[in-house]
């Protein structure tokens, strides 16, 4: 901005949502907040883990014929905020395998709780963390017969940053893997509904997931609900510790002691995301941002590179074999103003490559391919 | 509910507001709601450390001239939620002192970061814990001289449960005392509008206590915001680490990672509850439960008790000598139907009295007056 003052910034960077909200959704809200000046509708303290009504449609949207129950739901202010409130539960004594690439999160939430090592600058790698490469190579899978057992195992899909989204034989493999060595998978699932494969939308589709998995989600880029802030977390309760204890039985304790439930009148607004024409609504929306997705997919691979993600995802992760992803980061920015996001920023095997992200209104969108365009023709 | 089915229960415990919320405050949250829907109202992710125009309103309403400024206000959730993440802050490693009795939270948010030792069932108090006693004999301030020193010192003026507030004498000398020691103090003033006497309201009053405190409070019971969730937290720049590092910045490290902002909804509330209109709507609400504190302290009074606490807060605390609080809270419950807390669970310094709660409709708070009134005359 200070070298370009003049320079019409584009941000495809953090992955921000921008179109509006449905009317549905923000008219439940705005009814909700009237309410709360009457003496009928006024509440005040709810229950920490949600509203009932809620913690029942989520289970029947998202989780139905899953084995999952409504008191398995706890809803929050957000999928970022419940990692952090999970990593409470698990304490500074475990240790954690993510992606490599990821959502940066979950390394850095372990390394406030004191799980890692020193960061080692010379591999771009904490200690103590596995870091499970997922590149074109592997189909963005890790190969999980080089991943050493840990306890928890931290799993985005469909994947942000990649966009890829694993296969029901692939998340098969992930649980009995969890299983075999006793380790809990967090599945973060923030992206489901972006999904165009046939892959499972929850980790719970997968049988005996119940035991070894809790998912975390959230209404974030379904409804346009970052600044509004509403997520949940499911916690089976046949998931248990090894000495036999539940782990919703300790989340619980964490949420009601750290945390005191979602605004209620966010959550009048997800209540209403899942009502059939919030439900419509929301799907109107991301069909948007696919859209915007194809755009950005169509532009990079008719200028020959190679692309993934994309289909499953609001994400498009652009390859540029050899060179760094700063650099390229810097050469978008600096040539054609829009901000991307360097790959190596969510991990070491990201370099190489940077995530576009399809959150932006459809003009700014195009006038982003376009300068795409004009950079690499 | 089971013994007496046909009971009309009255609750004067967990201390939840109970009267609607301002128009004027609501109004804003649903015109923010709708807003959202259009182009130009619309928001994503906000900054993690709150909009900016309500840090510098939060900044001119309550700490004009108190060398706090805009860039030290942390919006959140609320208290409880940002008093865990202050232990996250401080780590497993530190050791604390509360005031006996107190606000369960800080308790149960050491315990579960790891900072105490065990529970001593004989004493009723974790190891690892300085339990500052107040009580009628220290005029419920501690004896700074019996105090050993640790590392945080959580203090709440007015305070939960006892209602007395501290006088500036009192908090100079609590400041000299974080100071000689090089503690941290976790003030909480979530009560601080309930003040009637002259007492301080922020411990930032008191010179020198940008140097050693930090401030947490909250729209919960100004504007019956309980269930709409907002709060901040008040971390001045000259607050240091020992080793001379800002508090502020890993407090800002948590709240960007393990948070995400608080709902721009309620974000809007807060925003009206600081214009004319809403702090003269919030006055009014504090106005009524203060009446009811009024109503049940002449209440006890009148039946003989020694009453504390209801002029700079509103709970009041009864005092039972030599009885157990578990024993007068069982049978207030019994034969009355009404809903206290017992002192005990507040800390053991508690154990004898009662909290009662004035968070309530008019009608229940004179009913039940009329029943502790048939039992105790």
């Amino acid at each position: 901005m200070l070298k370009y003052p003049d320079a019409q910034v584009i941000s495809l960077g953090i992955g921000d949502t921008t179109e509006p909200i449905p009317d549905v959704i923000t008219s439940a809200m705005a009814k909700r907040s009237y309410a709360l000046s009457t003496l009928e509708g006024y509440s005040g303290y709810g229950a920490e883990q949600g509203e009932k009504q809620l913690r029942a449609a989520i289970t029947s949207t998202f989780y139905r014929d899953l084995g999952i129950g409504e008191e398995d739901i706890f809803v929050s202010d957000g999928a970022k905020c419940d990692i952090s409130r999970l990593q409470v539960v698990f304490g500074s004594d475990v240790t954690m395998a993510v992606q490599d690439p990821s959502y940066p999160a979950y390394v850095d939430s372990s390394v406030i709780m004191g799980q890692t090592g020193q960061f080692q600058q010379d591999i771009g790698k904490y200690a103590k963390i596995q870091y499970m490469k997922c590149t074109p190579e592997n189909g963005f899978f890790p190969d999980l017969s080089t991943v050493a057992r840990t306890d928890i195992i931290f799993f985005c899909s469909p994947n942000n940053p990649t966009g890829s989204a694993a296969t029901r034989e692939q998340l098969t493999r992930l649980v009995k893997f969890a299983k075999d060595n006793g380790s809990i998978i967090v599945y973060d699932s923030a992206y489901a509904m972006y999904m165009s494969d046939d892959n499972p939308q929850s980790i719970f589709e997968i049988p005996g997931a119940r035991e070894v998995a809790l998912e975390t989600s959230s209404f974030s880029k379904y409804a346009g609900f970052t600044g509004v802030r509403l997520g949940w977390t499911v916690v089976p309760k046949e998931l248990l510790f090894a000495d036999g204890s539940p782990v919703a039985k300790d989340f619980n304790r964490i949420v009601c002691t750290c945390f005191n439930g979602a605004s209620n009148i966010a959550q009048a607004g997800a209540l209403a995301c899942l009502s059939p024409e919030g439900l419509s609504a929301m799907h109107e929306v991301i069909g948007f941002y696919k859209e915007n997705t194809k755009i950005i997919v169509d532009t990079f691979s008719s200028l020959g590179f190679k692309v993934y993600g994309g289909k499953n995802a609001p994400y498009v992760w652009v390859h540029f074999p050899g060179r760094s992803s700063w650099d390229v980061f810097s050469e978008i920015l600096g040539k054609t103003h829009v901000v991307t996001t360097p790959g190596s920023g969510f991990g070491p095997a990201g370099e190489g490559f940077i995530r576009v992200s399809a959150f932006g209104h459809r003009n700014n969108i195009l006038e982003a391919c376009k300068r795409f365009k004009q950079l690499y023709k």
